[in-house]
């Protein structure tokens, strides 16, 4: 058997598009958004309890420790941001503190995956490339011309999965079309397995100051109570950069491992109306509690934290009521709910 | 100068098509509904300070008297219906108290009516009919093919108005569409002007039984403080009817006066949504208070007595926040309302 796989959890971004659920003192990991557990919980979840997996690391910041422990307990070891500083940073602060030839699996915290045992099976087949040298992306399977992910460009097939020929921006429309027909392309669901040193080696040859000051915010930082808080004054002077462009863009050992796991990056009310309506919806693709009253529609959601729904004859809008606000819109508006005066409050 | 007209307004009906903001302790015809003052105020403002109108008599159920008492003031005449039996009886409980010469003006208490000047132009007219010997129905001009109200059809042209040729019942859409490219078919909305003493007359000849129990409930009533309350066991013998049936239809002496007057009887959100537009939307046929965020909607109406409502890329949806209940319908669903688990509660 190999040696365990390190869960690296990522809990970031603010979740203004599925505001007013999600809020700053509340933010989108910490929600019960799809099933009894929250997303935060449901990223925890998928590596526990197995050989497979060694205890998880969580990188976030200070806003969010208090739902951290609240749901993933005392024990769990944390890693305090002191600021936000993008992806690339955030991992260097775990791959820092982990034996060099440790794999880590980067995940974010806010999406959801169905097929939980796909995700495992892609997890040990982006770690056993990862033990070769490789750093390793999840490239999930696109069922649909979206145009809201980036996507990754399969290169050459290599023994357990493919070489990273390259990322590809959000594309428009037609370019998203042309990336399904052709098949090589996947969505770059933020999901990473590197060996640990060999991730501080590439950032040290492409961000060498990123690579240094992550160090040096480590090695400086007070660590108590599973929590390490690296030094402040080290991290802040780092140029904040994505894992995407600081690492993986640049190395010679991108691959990528595709990967068909029922997921979703729950970016909007629309991605969870889908999400939820895959596990559960009636006839007409409506999904709603009991309670709520949906007369003559069809594919609509309701969610609300109190107040009883009744919706009349409209298809595919979204209805969301959440303390002192309610927020109605179409599928295509939800894309739109983060430009909102109050949303991010 | 004529002798003055006396209004006689009928409280009646639950309005469970405007619920949430209509629910049995708070009646349609006492909220505010459009502009500042309730529809109850506004009937009872129409036929204030001038000379034509005589002080109004309101008929209503026990229910309704704390709204009346409250938003009317303690010195209006008041009747109050022992129980509901339509507005036959209603009506002939205050004709009954009402000396024989007197002209009454008949009229709801929950409609809408912009034109002022033209609502009182056709009761001058109306009354002038009814003190020739007609019973006198407003002919409303109508402006759409609507199935939802009854249908007046004129007869011969007399001075001052129309000889009544029949009611028609709520028409389908063909023959509404007919109707209106007919030009001799008015709405009924339900008011009237009558001889006190005519009515009774007619109401003794054609419904003799109603006709006497109404006059032994008034005779053996309770008069005090501005209010009667008709003995009850003569009321309840009396077998319900509008006033449509039991009298107009089968009277010899029926005319109309034909009214344009910006009416609505504010039957559902749908036509509150039109009535409000037509005093102020914006230029995407939007209304809703400024606190409220339509993004990127056409002829959307948001309501709420608390919580903001924002809504994004909808178009004809109408959406009410009001205690624990939030509605959200289309115009066609606006419709069924009444028919929610909820309404009526």
């Amino acid at each position: 058997m190999s040696d365990p796989i390190h869960p690296v959890i990522l809990c970031g971004g603010g979740g203004t598009r599925l505001w007013p659920m999600s809020r700053p003192a509340r933010p989108k990991p910490f929600l019960p958004l799809l099933g009894e557990r929250t997303l935060f919980q449901q990223a925890l979840d998928r590596v526990a309890g197995s050989s497979i997996f060694a205890p998880p690391t969580v990188v976030a910041g200070e806003a969010h420790i208090a739902p951290i422990r609240e749901q993933g307990g005392d024990a769990l070891a944390l890693i305090v941001e002191p600021c936000g500083r993008n992806t690339a940073p955030a991992i260097a602060l775990a791959a820092a503190r982990l034996p060099d030839d440790a794999v880590m699996l980067v995940c974010p915290s806010d999406h959801h995956i169905g097929d939980v045992p796909a995700f495992v099976a892609a997890a040990e087949a982006a770690a056993a490339l990862a033990r070769q040298g490789y750093l390793v992306a999840f490239g999930i399977a696109p069922d649909r011309p979206e145009t809201g992910y980036g996507y990754l460009k399969q290169g050459s097939e290599i023994a357990g999965g493919f070489e990273l020929d390259r990322f590809v921006e959000k594309p428009d429309r037609e370019r998203a079309e042309a990336f399904l027909a052709d098949g090589s392309y996947s969505w770059n669901g933020g999901i990473f397995a590197f060996g640990a040193g060999q991730y501080m080696e590439e950032l040290g040859r492409h961000r060498p100051d990123m690579a240094s000051a992550v160090r040096r915010a480590v090695a400086d930082g007070r660590d108590s109570n599973s929590t390490l808080r690296p030094d402040a004054a080290a991290f802040e002077s780092i140029v904040g950069e994505s894992v995407d462009y600081a690492v993986m863009e640049s190395t010679a050992r991108a691959a990528m491992v595709p990967v068909s796991m029922a997921w979703s990056d729950i970016g909007n009310w629309q991605a969870l109306h889908e999400a939820r309506a895959a596990t559960g919806a009636d006839a007409q693709g409506n999904v709603a509690d009991a309670r709520h009253e949906l007369s003559n529609c069809t594919n609509v959601m309701a969610v609300s934290d109190g107040p009883r729904v009744s919706v009349l004859g409209l298809e595919g809008v979204i209805v969301v009521v959440d303390g002192d606000d309610v927020l109605v819109t179409s599928a295509a508006g939800a894309q739109n709910v983060g430009k909102l005066s109050g949303a991010g409050k």
